[in-house]
This record gives C-alpha cells, structure tokens and sequence, in this order.
C-alpha cells in the first residue's frame, strides 16, 4: 500500500506540544508535511488574512519534538492560510488526510464557531480532503504538559486517522474530536453538538493612561447538561467526542418557517 | 407597540456606505445602534480577540451617510467582537434585532465560512437574539457605489427586518441574506447553501528584498451550475436569496457512517 501524505497544521503555531504529540503519532504511517502558524492563532476561526500577504520558510533544523522524516514550514498567516498556502505552494501531492491539532483546549459545543483549529478544518473539507480537527480539553490556566494527551488515546487517534486515510469521509463532512484529560483511552461517542453559551465575555483592561479597554475572557454553559448524546456529555463521561461536522449550514428544518415569513 | 431596538454590525467598518444604507432604512421604525470596526476586518469569519484588548469609542457627530437618531460607536476588534462588546458594554437592553452588513460582495456559497459580516450574525444567533446578514453581489473591482442597493429592494428588507424584529426566528437560526445588483426588486427565494470551490488562491507578492510572500485572491466556481433551489442559481436569476443558516454543525445524516468508522 501507498505511505498516505497527512498534512498537518494547528492554531496554537508549530511551537506547541499538541501539535508536536500528534505529528508524531501519525508520522509511524505517514508522510508528514506539517505547515503551521509562527505563533498563537486562537480564535481565528476560519479567518482568512485579506489585508496583507502571507509568506512561510521551512523551518530547519526541527524542533526537538518533531520527528525527523517530517518537512515543517512556519507561516504568518492563519491556519486557513496555513491549508490554502500548503495547498496551491508546497505539498508535493493531494493530501490523503488533514489534521489540525491537537488543540490545547476544547473545541466543543459551539466553541467550533470561533476555533482556529476548526477553521482550518473546514478548509481542508472544502477543498475535498478527509480533515479531522483534535482538541484536548483543559481546564482555564492549564498548560497541555500538565495532562497531555496519553498514549493510549494517541493510538487509538492513530488508528482512526489510518482508517479515514485510506477509506475516506462521506462528502463535505469533517470530524470535531474532543479528548477528556485522561490515563487511559476509554473510547469514542460519536455525538451532536451541544447547545452552549457564552457569558461575562469582558475583564477590565483598562491601560495606564486610563483609556477603557477590554480583555475577552467569558464563562461557558451547557445548555444541555441532562443530555446524554452530546459532545460535552461525552467529555463528561470519560469518552472522546467525535461530532461529524457539515460545511453546508443550511438549516433544512426552518426552511418552512422561513418561506412563511416572506409570504 | 414598542419602537423596536436594533443592533448593526459589519466588516467592511463603519464608514463603509453598504452599512450606511442599511442604517437608514430600518432607522425609520426602530431605535438602532452600530457597532462597527474602526475598519475593514474582511475575511475575518466568526474571529475574536484573544491576543489583545479590545476598545470602543463613539462616534461624534455622525458620518454624513447616517441618519441623526442612531449611536454609532467604532470598535478595535472583530465583529464578533463588536457584537460581544455591543451585547455587555453598549446597548441599554436587549436587542430585538441584531443586523450585519450590507456587505461589499456577496456570501453566498461556502464563502459563508470565511465571512466577518456572517461570523458576527453567528454570534448574535449563539446569544438568542434574531440575527441577518446582508450582502451585495459585486463584481472583484467593483464599489459599493457603483451599482448601489436599489430603494426598491430596501424597501422590502426593511419590511422583513421589521417583521423578524417583532416574530423572531427559530431557535439557532439565523439569515443569510444575499442581492444581486438590480435596479429593482424581483423577490426573495429561500433557499440552500451552494456547493463552491475556490481555488488559484495565491498571487506573487514578493518584496522589494526578494523575499517571497503571496496575496490571497482566487477564482469562485459554483460546483452546481444546474440548480435551482440554491442561494447563487437565485442571484443568478436577479432574485434575492435567504439561506436559513444553523449554528448547529452536527451533521445529523452522517452519524450512522461515523460510528461505522470506529467500530
């Protein structure tokens, strides 16, 4: 059988263990071209860069937390642009799988809207490739070496991504997989999103000329928390989350009520 | 009945004439207040600021292009951003509308991923108020001024804003809004995403040094060129389209192939 191309990006920049741990975990099957942020992208959903260009380098030697076989490339840009750029300027063939990760923090529930992890998603799934976005999930102030992801869990995410290399995702579906901190792997819930909110979104940045400024910051809820068949019930649980993700975001449902509204 | 309160946003900031327009064509039934950017954040999808503070201050007097009885404040940040800052810091209740746009260019298709002025009717949306985003369909090169929203179509968004203001929409939806440029109003058709593809994605924009860098650009393709309950075959036929949007991603149809994935 072929060796699959996997390509691999994050939002956290190619510096960050999570993306570090993952790269070695597909890499034992896989070529790996990882093409990342230089730096922090949180929250930039699926932002693209319309202002200014983008350039990258290839980044040599690797950081010690690559494996050698990999080719790593740093980019200005957002993880889109990261996915874009790889695209059209430097993967040698079209990728068998996209990988964006792993996250440090959830990306459950509708933090999917605002995740730079997923926005890269997203992109690879509009361009027709298999795309999995990983996200561990944290407490606020942790740091992903205080409870990495286990080797258990990156086996068991190695055999998933093995399986979605070779065989595929239906059309215009991506994954949004979410790991509990955890020992040990306990198993998979595919799920549905939850319904969430967001709250209490501003601290006082005030600076020291006394100029009013703002810090996002904010409080979550679970809408849902009695449900049973969600991401963040999952999570709960024990179990990783998979929520299978549709690029198109037509309500279906609401098309009746909508055309009445017109009417 | 009450004068309903109405929250406006963009990404194309606010001095732009689309949000202008929009302004002044629900400012005749409804109190309102624009939050903008203090400039372009094109591209910048359902982006927030995670990585500096954010500020607002308001604008006095108004832009010409506004019309006396609104608030007008401009914002550092995102429109998301604006919307949470609007939400917390600025509106003195609730809003009965939240609105974003009229957008320079269309969002139809997948390009609905990449969009600031949806990324922030997302966000109204994810906070329970009814939410629309509005955008024009140009030509690349064109302005807004060159072929304006007609008074013709104003009209009739007026008339439906009114109507969301007072009924609402169901829950975890929201519109998107796009119009083709027209000189007079042929209708609304409700309507599905388009299945698109962009691609030729990056143009040289090497430095004076030679450094290499690129420009995003791109070349649109409607992957459905033969539809006709789709949000472009609308444009295309000079009616304004509606896509009822979900902040919920779960792509429901393909659970049962997921699970087969992992079993």
């Amino acid at each position: 059988m072929k060796t699959p191309l996997i390509l691999i990006t994050n939002d956290d920049g190619y510096q960050a263990a999570g993306i570090q741990a993952l790269t070695c975990a597909v890499s034992t099957f896989a070529e790996v071209y990882v093409v990342a942020p230089d730096g922090a992208r949180s929250g930039t959903a699926a932002s693209i860069s319309s202002t200014q260009p983008v350039s990258f380098h290839e980044v040599k030697p690797l950081p010690n937390g690559y494996p050698a076989s990999i080719k790593l490339f740093a980019c200005t840009g957002t993880p889109v642009d990261c996915i874009k750029l790889a695209w059209e300027q430097i993967v040698p063939r079209r990728p068998d799988l996209i990988l964006s990760g792993i996250n440090h923090g959830d990306n459950a529930s509708i933090s999917v809207h605002y995740s730079g992890t997923m926005g890269a998603v997203l992109e690879g799934c509009m361009k027709g490739i298999p795309s999995i976005g990983v996200s561990l999930w944290m407490q606020r102030g942790q740091r992903y070496e205080d409870i990495p992801v286990c080797e258990d869990t990156l086996s068991a995410l190695t055999a998933l991504c093995q399986r979605v290399a070779t065989e595929g995702l239906p059309q215009d579906i991506c994954l949004n997989i979410n790991i509990p901190p955890s020992h040990a792997f306990r198993g998979w819930q595919v799920c549905r999103q939850s319904r969430g909110l967001w709250a209490s979104e501003w601290a006082d940045a005030t600076n020291p000329h006394g100029q009013r400024a703002f810090w996002l910051t904010g409080t979550f809820t679970d809408l849902e928390p009695e449900a049973t068949d969600t991401d963040f019930s999952a999570l709960r649980a024990g179990y990783c989350s998979i929520v299978p993700i549709t690029i198109d975001m037509t309500a279906y449902a609401a098309m009746n009520d909508i055309n009445s509204l017109i009417s």
